[in-house]
């Protein structure tokens, strides 16, 4: 019996609903919680090994209320896309299940099988990889990820095929293998045995206890707590503030020059963004009232606005909360869209969020690979990530608060926590140094833009654009 | 001078600003209260017009942060999407400013001008009409609507051409017409003013004057207040409840015969839907432990989870809230989905929110029309919508009501809410009758499912949609 063979106890199916079902209310419990979790399911197998009975027959046991399936065909990787992009919507929400059988693995695969010039060995083994780190940080976030392969021999494929209801066929042709070739099996076979290594595999010979063998697996896993560590282990090692930070040049520039010049670096910049054959991506982070908000407005002058979107960021909303803290951006950053400009960005993790403390150290302190990460995959799928610090001196900062508040029409900008934040500057210069040398990166490194003088820096951010848009 | 011809004083630009702002506030401050509202700013025009700087000025003037552009190049349309569904995402939310380049209108204007086979003057107007009524109905549900149309003359549209940077000209080709031909020029200006009457119209012969007409306008529709009813007019005339609502069927099925149908049945509804060209929405509404779960486990008995959805629907979370009523399905309901289930739908407006007073009466008496017209739209698009109710007698449930209970496994299946919802068991049913008078419609009929016994219910059902698929 396969069910000895795999060494597992069947449980008697009603008292395995019952477990599920309490374990599925557990899980919905956690949502907002220190304890909070959710949980991804991906699925993936050989054709006919019944993954579809397997997840509708877990659909059953369950509450289905609180078990989302999704499931798109496999598709091949697009070149200007990150493997998790066309996932990263459904990723399911601190207290939710959600089964993908569509999913990375599936993409992988079907880019190795079909593409006319598949992607090697290595490349296959960096992707594997690359996909595992997204996993742990989807798990160090609060999303369990659970791998199931649901295997068959090709003895029982051949011949399940032969007794299959032609009325059914189609649905199998649409993974576009041919399941008759035995080398098309043996190098599936062999393709996803470079990533299954940490998966579930089940058996699939006797169909009974496929799903019993697979419901009882997922329920050790929602019943498995995740440990969410609030206290950093070592000591952290504060990078020194540059001296740029501490002391912004002063020098201002001539009017004259100053127009001429930003007329034609608009135009330069204008033409660089919009003739380049990848996407980019532009984030402002920096002191209150460094202007970045006008440095922006230079940048899309020649623009159409229908050729770029602003994504100003503040506090995230509630129901952002419950999901990894990059996810927010990782929903909004489209392959289609080309030319995306961020006025703060998903540093706010590293920045404000440590200094007023809404993460934790450990949090604050995982967020700089997270984020070299999530830069990285944007950068290997065509996208540029052109990144800007501006520094201003203290005493700039409060001449430019003043003047907002005596103008009218500026005076929206300036709030009592622009103030408060104030109070903090020594720690916001202090994470900024910290961000500056952990993130600053050869797919997408920093400028730092040091300067009081408004007009300098927008000539300075036109300049560094258009060079970076050349040198890569 | 321009101004003064269309009558328009022109405000001091800083004055102007500070009010756009000050209304931009008061609208983020409506945010769930009983004056809540959203603006969304349709904008489209002659191409060279100056729509993206009048845009681009607008953003300067107002607090770019609660304004947001979404420009799609206008695209035609899709025969498998209503004109709405590729922009019901971007609808705004309370408090919350959207602008949209790309619209219903723009693909309208497409769609005419490009496609082999263009629509005729019949079907065009047509077309305006729903847009108009679909434009009503998210006024209806606080979304403030506001068309501007950016005029230009053929002579000043030539004279742009030739003084235009060859840098830029490739952005105006985007959107694929000849802007040198006077015949493309002359025949869309005929379609626009096929449904121009209700825009604002812009002059957009002097630019400055554009970019403040429009502020302006816009200033003058933000502080525009709408007024919410929520008393009805006149008196509710009440549907009487059917018979079969009252009393339904008590005779059993015999096991084997039942056994034998069900298989029949469920290969012939997968198979059904399956092949079918169309997409297919399959509604289930009816009282609590009526059968729906089980119901929606027999249809898709035979088909495989990567083909269909289950949508159990409860209450909206909290940033549904903020939108129209039917804006969370509008945004489920996906072309790429081949089949999409509903467990319980849009029709708790007129089912559990008109009985617990979740709805006025005013909102939960306009949204019949409201769903007519949706379901329409979906049926236009290539998608079968199939409605049960699902009736059983008072006492059937309570029998149903107590298995559960004493069922580990169904026991999460019951609430103290069910319980609660039992009391009001007339006054369900009195809303029911009016859901199937005034909602039982050509395009999407109701299956009035209306027995005590279960499997002849689910034999029904199964039969309902096999009729239905082919009678389309």
């Amino acid at each position: 019996m396969a069910a000895q063979d795999n060494g597992i106890q069947l449980m008697d199916p009603d008292q395995l609903s019952v477990e599920l079902i309490e374990a599925q209310y557990a899980l919905k419990e956690t949502k907002g919680k220190s304890n909070a979790k959710s949980v991804l399911i991906l699925v993936s197998g050989i054709e006919l090994a019944g993954k579809g009975e397997a997840v509708k027959q877990l659909r059953e046991w369950v509450d289905p209320r609180y078990l989302r399936v999704k499931a798109d065909a496999p598709q091949a990787f697009n070149h200007k896309q990150a493997f998790w992009q066309p996932y990263a919507r459904f990723i399911p929400a601190e207290g939710q299940i959600m089964v993908m059988f569509g999913n990375w693995y599936s993409d992988l695969l079907t880019t190795s099988m079909h593409v006319s010039k598949p992607i090697d060995e290595t490349m296959f083994d960096d992707y594997v990889e690359r996909m595992r780190a997204y996993e742990q940080d989807l798990k160090n976030n609060n999303v369990d990820v659970i791998k199931v392969w649901f295997d068959l021999s090709w003895k029982s494929l051949q011949k399940r095929l032969d007794d299959m209801d032609p009325g059914e066929m189609r649905w199998h042709k649409l993974h576009g293998l041919d399941w008759r070739s035995k080398k098309q099996y043996d190098s599936l076979q062999k393709l996803r045995q470079r990533f299954t290594g940490d998966w579930e595999m089940i058996d699939c010979e006797e169909e009974a206890e496929r799903d019993q063998q697979f419901a009882q697996y997922i329920l050790q896993m929602l019943k498995h707590c995740p440990e969410h560590l609030h206290k950093a282990k070592g000591r952290w090692k504060q990078a020194e503030v540059p001296e740029s930070l501490l002391a912004p040049a002063e020098i201002p520039l001539e009017k004259n020059d100053y127009k001429e010049e930003l007329k034609l670096l608009s135009k330069k910049v204008a033409e660089g963004l919009r003739f380049d054959s990848r996407n980019v991506v532009i984030v402002f982070e920096g002191m209150d009232a460094a202007g970045k908000g006008g440095a922006i407005k230079r940048i899309v002058k020649k623009l159409d606005p229908r050729e770029y979107e602003i994504y100003t960021i503040s506090a995230p909303e509630k129901y952002e909360l419950s999901h990894p803290y990059l996810w927010r951006f990782w929903i909004k950053i489209q392959p289609e869209e080309k030319i995306s400009i961020f006025d703060r960005s998903w540093y706010g993790r590293v920045l404000v969020e440590r200094v007023e403390g809404f993460a934790n150290d450990v949090e604050w302190q995982r967020a700089y690979d997270e984020i070299n990460r999530f830069e990285k995959d944007l950068y290997d799928s065509q996208t540029i990530v052109v990144k800007f610090w501006l520094a201003i001196s203290k005493d700039e900062q409060e001449a430019r608060f003043k003047a907002r508040e005596e103008t009218p029409h500026k005076r929206f900008k300036i709030t009592e926590e622009d103030w408060r934040n104030r109070g903090r500057w020594d720690d916001y210069l202090k994470a900024a140094a910290d961000m500056l040398e952990r993130t600053d990166t050869g797919y997408a490194p920093w400028h730092v833009i040091a300067t009081n003088d408004k007009n300098t820096a927008r000539l300075e951010i036109l300049r560094a654009i258009v060079k970076q848009l050349k040198s890569e």
